[in-house]
């Protein structure tokens, strides 16, 4: 028999970029009754939840949560905007952009992949002059959907969402513009209205810290209406009938009930801690995560320090360094789990996770669990990532007020 | 604020038929920290429950989970099997089937509808006869699939499915049979292979005591053929990749991590009761409420007691009593949810669900509540409905053992 | 191996006077981190459940919280007041009266037992006017400490406080009035300041729906001030350092903090529904239950209709009916613990909770499950006890306000 | 109002000698139903612990676990095998050995007090040689027991039981001897019934992980034997009828039902993970920690490395160092409780817990707190601890296999 209630003595370090771990917090908020979906209790829920994701989103437009996970909610954003043979502008920023671009294959769209060659470019954020170029050039207007990764999980790459609606607007360009922020939502800055965005796509086991299984479709009235003409066949993805539906907090068919709660429950951890702390909490974060591999002198995968993610960390091995080797070991000996390089950059890099319920210490933990591990797996490293980091951390304030039991 | 942790004095009953009461069992279980799902621990999970649930529907054939509750499994049916322009022949028992003939419609196919007209032929099974002889004239193999509903969770009425597949054999035709099972599962006898269906439908938060968010393919062989020739666009429900990463108890993007915790707990529970006891006490305490039905003077929803169905009741309310109002009455006054009537029948009935996790207490503090409600309502009733549950119960012996702390 | 963590199909219906079923949002509680309990979240957390157990009581005086069960603070109560050797009037109406009067014993005091003899005397409450008596003819005060029940968990038996504070000041005598009201707090009215009561002994496992695990001493500024010079050893139990360091929240010893977070959650939990309203939602369903009773033709075990227990009510089986080898049944046949009777009335009576957590329905449950079990076990019934009951709730409105999500 | 179920972002580091983080695990199996104590399943689970629990304190004979908590279990201890005015050999080891004394005071006990004289006593283990010379002299045999602790909680030193057992039977003196291994217990070796030990005092929430709430003592024959004679006044604590009811797995009065579904999941997981196994990670987890302390430039509070505690260690500051105002600044800048010093050391050093369920990383979080805290308070530093922990735990093999989800 198969014991899944179980764990070596101590806690296990999750610091994978998604799922993050889930504060028990959320968990307990989880574990509340399931309640009937068409009931009046409901239907407060519902409402609490649908107002309270559009202020992450930073939208006044609806927000869809899907009973599904994220891979859904790209192909939700896809079916619900575009129709079979539209030709969409994708960029490649890494194993998730190449995903996305793959499904829009696979859904009969002709998606249009930018970027630059090889491993590279895997390493820069969306350059929106290319896109700019492009648009120029297509008078006809062929070209339905802009898509953009905002946050690319595979390699800790942001990208600079705000500067592709300008590209987009400077060419006069009509596109859509699609972006996917399934890892940066609540972690990263975002703001879907203010940078024109028409249809965002994220999920729940990354900055929102709940388990996976629901994920997001914030909605700009141009992708509204752009769903009326849509000609991909549609049903559970369908905008419409769910819009309609939400008004009154409820859904066409039987949502994802203990998800919900879970997502109130973090809507108020988040709100309460404050959107704009969360944020420097996570870009703290990350710079400690970034002094320790430069301590290292081990190279950081992200080549542009203005689009360095504060989600995660992409660390890149030494030639010859099998970095699934020394995750694998890392893992073992210090019950910590790290994301693996994916696609072009397997057994090339890892991934540091530092999102969520991410706090000093679990990061300090973490990072004396890499260190040590690279110290087991042979691969020579400069100096003590861990002292480095420590030394920023002293050095710098938290955003947020701590312990605050009495209101 | 909205307080969403709370309850008046007491449990409340939700004996609605869909979603059932999740056991304290199954809510720990999901309650387990979240893992990395791909890493080694997360295969021993997938593994298992893979496995696991194809014994839930008597398949050695591979069935898919979803991380999308059920409608999207409807959806995934439909879009793995068929091409647009596809005609499907449909039936209609209820609101659900009705509802899956919509989507169909959505996705681009041309469903046909076979059943009685009006609120009658939502009193009744699948007609299979009705089915062989559409399909004898047929005689161009247009239809392309059957799809009917095994347990209508808005009527209370089950279809005989082994009917049907004889059905379509004796009209030579080779039609996929495609069958919602979404609420009879793991509660009402379903064979899979034994019944020659092509792909099965169904959902986490029926029989299966989970909350709403997983759902199911299971598929034949000829389901799999079909698919590597089904023309309606698909990514995300797409079973090849699924297939494929299954093998080692992996999916190809994240899967809902905790409720497959939730799920192999639950397999855990029905196999360890085993499911023909399953079976018989949802026959039992099914019996037990129609005889209270029965005894209120009060007419059950399905018309035809050879496909009663084990898992709700219907009742119809007396001419010019809105039932609606009755249930509201009941629940305002003692906390028990019940099914509302659905499309035809809003308002005309509702339902009682005695799935799940239910017990003969379960039961009997549901029907004192139905009953006590009635009579505040002013509804005249024949006798005791209460009574003649408890004498059906108490000369009855229960299916499998009770308590048994020491194994 | 045992196996703990099962049960089957349904839920088990917990219908002894206590423990009480805890509920889920009490049980959540309990599972918050456990924190230094000599920090500062902790002196919070202490502050929070020392002063609203003060509402529970009716006192303004301070209340001891023991991390101990129930019996310790019986012990609690007579050492810290009382000197080897002491006399105390203790009043026998039942078992728990009868050990506490052991206890005495076991600790060097010399207890002086009233009551009326034999298992008669097991069906009425206190006679305050024996204790009058009784007093009255002590002129050298050799009494220090009059202790009775007010509510009977054995027999469904209350007692008249104030009627005794009344008999003890009539008779002119400086004795301590201590009140065991383990099952009766939270449940049945009570009133320690109002009522002259010295020490007030209380648990958590009834009324207060926790686990067992704390327990409770309520005090009187003259309990404080005959602690000072209280004669029998102690230490765990003193009041004196317990008394000091609550002042800011804290205790001189480990205390058992994770119940603390249940107490908090209860006590919102108590005095949201509003103190008076469970008191009525207590007296009805006692109402409700011993209608019940009345209809199967079953004597109740309280003679005395003045003082029936709004906790628990005692079934007294006819002539001959073994109602231990009842319980059995109903206990193996429908999942539903009862209380067994207990010292002169064991096999003679079982006991029916209705305390805590529990609403109409799982009153309705409970008879349901006891009116089928005798049945089964043959004992003759007049009529139907569910009816009767049945009867009462629906003509009798809920105490409080039902479901309310939003506040 | 007050919120309890909140916490900053991130986990709480509480590294205090205990309380220990309770696992979720645990958190789980304690949120088991509450059952009826007296009903069949109870028994299964009672004798499951009391089993389970001997092979903790290696011991064959009677272990009493009593519903309360530690403090309740020196008492416990003291009136069961004594007399009013006995004379009982204490030793003075710390801050708990004096409160211990203190209570034999309350009691009217005579406890003598050995041990070095001011603040240097509290940095050495109990000398049995002393004990040895007193008992010598003591030809009346009037001391009746011999009272030290184990692992003093407030210092991080441990005392060589086994040698206290060969001083008293090297005079040939009948004195009982008790220990007190409240938090040394499944964390550091210890052995009952071998190092002929005739009382042993434990409690919950050290390294059985559990909340507070639930507490030991483990008998000899010879204690048991005393318990017939001994004069002191009991009730509550009195092993004879728990002994007696234990045999079936019940107890005389309401357990802490809840608490024994913890110590039944916490005897599985210790004794699954092996004993032995438990005590080499406590093991290495303190020399980790002592390296950093050394790296530091700081002194150990134990004096005496044969005695160091595998389950805390001792940080003594610098002359003029407020460790108190060091500790606040970790709490509040990282979130990580850490123990004060108690007695004679406070504000002189500060507690560093490993215990309980602790592995390498969250230890190394913990050491990364106290280091940046202490450059934050500016407490001049050696070098870094946290590199000097890292080289030890890189370079030595954890003890027990780690990740096994497949058994």
């Amino acid at each position: 028999m198969i014991q899944l209630d179980f764990h070596p003595a101590g806690r296990h370090f999750l610091q994978i970029p998604g799922p993050s771990p889930v504060p028990d917090r959320i968990l307990r908020a989880m574990s509340y009754p399931t309640i009937d979906h068409r009931g009046p209790e409901f239907g407060a829920l519902g409402l609490k939840v649908l107002d309270g994701i559009k202020k992450i989103f930073k939208t006044k437009h609806p927000v869809i949560i899907y009973p599904a996970s994220g891979t859904g909610a790209w192909e939700a954003a896809l079916s619900n905007t575009l129709s079979p043979g539209d030709t969409v502008l994708m960029y490649e920023t890494g194993q998730f952009a190449s995903l996305w671009k793959k499904m829009a294959d696979n859904l009969g769209l002709k998606p249009e992949f930018l970027g630059l060659p090889g491993a590279e470019g895997w390493r820069h954020g969306v350059d929106a002059a290319a896109i700019e170029t492009r648009l120029r050039v297509d008078t006809g207007h062929l070209v339905k959907a802009v898509c953009v990764v905002h946050n690319e999980t595979s390699t800790g790459v942001t990208s600079d969402i705000a500067a592709v609606r300008r590209a987009i607007d400077a060419a006069g360009h009509p596109a859509l513009l699609l972006v996917d922020t399934i890892s940066g939502l609540a972690s990263a800055d975002y703001r879907h209205d203010e940078w024109g965005v028409d249809v965002t796509v994220s999920g729940s086991q990354k900055g929102l810290m709940l388990p996976p299984g629901i994920s997001f479709n914030a909605l700009s009235p141009k992708a509204i209406e752009a769903s009326r003409h849509a000609g991909l066949p549609r049903s559970f993805w369908g905008w419409d009938e769910i819009i309609e539906m939400n008004k009154n907090g409820y859904w066409p068919y039987t949502p994802n009930t203990n998800l919900l709660y879970g997502l109130a429950e973090a809507l108020d951890m988040i709100l309460g801690e404050g959107l704009d702390n969360v944020f420097v909490r996570h870009q703290r974060l990350a710079e400690a995560c970034r002094r320790a591999v430069r301590a290292w002198g081990l190279e950081i995968q992200c080549a542009d320090p203005a689009v360095y993610s504060p989600v995660l960390t992409g660390v890149m091995m030494p030639e010859g360094v099998d970095a699934d080797a020394v995750r694998k070991i890392i893992y073992e000996r210090f019950n910590l789990s790290l994301g693996a390089g994916l696609g072009k950059v397997k057994g090339r890099m890892f991934r540091i996770g530092h999102l969520g319920d991410c706090n000093e210490l679990t990061l300090m933990a973490a990072l004396a669990g890499c260190e040590m591990g690279l110290t087991i797996a042979g691969v020579p490293v400069a100096g003590s990532g861990v002292s480095a980091a420590m030394a920023y951390l002293a050095a710098t304030p938290a955003a947020a007020a701590p312990l605050k039991a009495v209101a």
